[in-house]
């Protein structure tokens, strides 16, 4: 058994999720024999560099609170450690913080670049040899990682995607004059968010299409999928993805709109907007782009139970695999066969990072306007269940350290 | 008594808390023994012209799903009745279809404009005389209604905002780098959507600034507000109401972009994407701006329990009214002394019409960026409380006829 204190820090974009891992990291280590004291890195690893931790010793209560709060509580970064070798400095500095805590276990909730910060702790070699054991947690919205089904914090975003989107639907229903709504949904490389927008017609009438940027956006089509969806109903709504591109691989988002700024600004709109004056220009329908913006990550009022109670599980699951002897591994989610079931288990950090997992092609329908029930079934569970978020003064109560 | 039949219409953009009315008008002519038949006109008196009419019978269950469905379930519609003594022929088709169903009650749900429709057709005679009292039921989120402490729908609105603001601060307050987070609210003359972003910060850190567009938005002040939250925290949070104009009266939302747009479009950004731009021009430092859009005014899953009950409650008091012989008013909220509480009274139609009730000086800090304490009391009960949306498969079951 190794015995000493742990650190955990959380680096990236905030998720609705994030807290709950860090809830199960902090249970789980209370358990466990081996380890003493948890502190808590400020900022991420830039703020370990800079020596501000904190003690972590919360009551039950304040863990309930903490694992429903959006966003990373222990705050964020985004620093990119350098190439192991290249700067020997900043990692003689982590190694003299481990031992100033006597930190043995470290717990890095993040995405693509914190597993990064990992693979890379754990391949250096201190000249005087001092064993830590570091394990990635992953969280993004994006679901875009390899090597896990899913992503902690994505089923809080899809579910906040979903229900504005049947709400939009309610809303957009009421008149009998033809128009289009345009909602734009995260997702530079990969569609999952801007997918789960289905689930809003996953028992009554839907979104008309969903344009992924797993396939290149043709206008033309777009004109033609609206005047269909008009034979049907005067309110057409859409959902697409921010990085939808054309067959050129040139962002919606900026193609038409270089230079239209009087500042000299380019890339001002999204691709909600830009189709937006799209369509004004070529249908001259009312229409109206809707960007759901931060909202869809922080969104923690409305969270998937499902995603929060699987997100406090990977926690706990890192500090158990470190406790058996993992080091620069990413805990995974491994989804079981039959009625939904998930499991934890390690994953290799180097067949994970810098890579983007996409909606594959079976969970797209062949004309690339929507995605497939397949995908639907695939997202569903990850919706399920609402969180207890206590409420006062009308307000839900949120945690601070 | 008059016996008869009655109908009811929505009318006018939609709010969270608009089906909450139209089922206290369900179930308060349901007890009543003068009113036979309730019936629903699609799209409102568009519909009604149309003869467009549903007979409206609902389980307690229907009608509890119904009371936390957003938009108007019986869909509205934009229509502007000719003024008296204009155009015969529509009073007279008006006429016709009330006589023809036996309608003697008429609740019309809506705005300014749909009290506008109440008062004309009250005022108008037909040639054969024929009785029937016509109602008006309040509803906007914008609270800009004159007569009435406040209006139904607002609340719900109010604490979509608040509970936004609060997440959204969660998520900005992560990094250490400087930043400008710039939320734009509904709003275009009255600034009541954008003040109760105040709320977010009722029992902690809140907002850096609001902008209300009672106030003339001063640019360089704003620069100089940034400046001075700077020297407090990396994270400065504002709200502007959508209708910000400059002391000129020119809006802010399209002073700076007339003509900047390659179609020629003028007007495409709004306040808050213009102060996005203008921040970055000045200060250089990352800069957000986000807009709540129709979120805030459909987001049922997060309404205010004060706002459905009182919703309710008000069109159980337009049945009531009416069936006491009342014609040609507006139902409003009065408020109590003391500990918070409301009642219903009638109020005259020609007093409120084609009024705005902007926020008072009173509730605006005397450098016009923020709103005092006492607008915060005004609000506060106005979000308290939470529903009991049914969910299934994880998502928010509303009602639909």
């Amino acid at each position: 058994m190794l015995y000493g204190n742990a650190v955990v820090g959380q680096s990236g974009g905030p998720t609705a999720a994030i807290n709950a891992s860090l809830v199960g990291v902090i249970k789980a280590t209370k358990l466990s024999d081996a380890i003493g004291k948890l502190y808590g890195m400020r900022n991420g690893i830039e703020g370990f560099l800079d020596d501000r931790l904190i003690e972590i010793s919360l009551s039950e209560e304040e863990c309930e609170m903490l694992k429903l709060t959006p966003s990373s509580a222990l705050g964020s970064c985004r620093y990119k450690l350098p190439a192991v070798g290249s700067n020997e400095v900043k990692y003689e500095r982590i190694y003299e913080i481990l031992r100033k805590y006597n930190i043995r276990y470290f717990f890095y909730i993040g995405g693509n670049d914190s597993m990064d910060t990992v693979a890379k702790l754990s391949a250096y070699q201190p000249k005087e040899p001092y064993e830590v054991r570091f394990i990635g947690i992953p969280k993004t919205i994006d679901n875009d990682l390899e090597g896990t089904d899913h992503t902690p914090g994505f089923g809080s975003a899809a579910k906040y995607i979903a229900v504005t989107m049947r709400e939009i639907l309610c809303d957009c229903a009421v008149y009998t004059t033809k128009a289009v709504t345009i909602v734009e949904v995260m997702g530079r490389d990969a569609g999952w968010l801007t997918a789960s927008a289905c689930l809003a017609g996953y028992d009554g009438p839907g979104l008309d299409y969903i344009y992924l940027p797993e396939v290149p956006f043709d206008m033309e089509a777009f004109f033609r999928d609206i005047d269909s969806a008009f034979k049907k109903h005067p309110n057409v709504v859409v959902a697409v993805s921010e990085g939808i591109r054309d067959a050129n691989g040139e962002y919606i988002a900026s193609a038409d709109h270089k230079g239209s700024d009087i500042f000299g600004n380019v890339n001002l709109s999204g691709a909600g907007k830009t189709l937006e004056m799209e369509v004004n220009k070529k249908l001259g329908c009312k229409v109206r782009s809707i960007e759901l913006n931060l909202m869809q990550r922080c969104a923690a009022h409305v969270s998937s139970l499902t995603d929060i109670e699987e997100s406090c599980m990977i926690g706990a699951a890192a500090v158990n695999a470190a406790l058996k002897g993992a080091t620069g591994i990413m805990m995974t989610f491994v989804r079981g066969e039959g009625d939904y079931s998930i499991s934890c288990a390690p994953g290799e950090i180097a067949a994970i990072a810098n890579k983007v997992k996409k909606v594959p092609a079976e969970f797209i329908v062949p004309e690339g306007n929507n995605v497939t029930a397949a995908c639907a079934e695939y997202l569903l569970p990850l919706i399920i269940g609402e969180t207890d978020v206590r409420y006062k003064n009308g307000m839900p109560q949120y945690f601070r350290f």
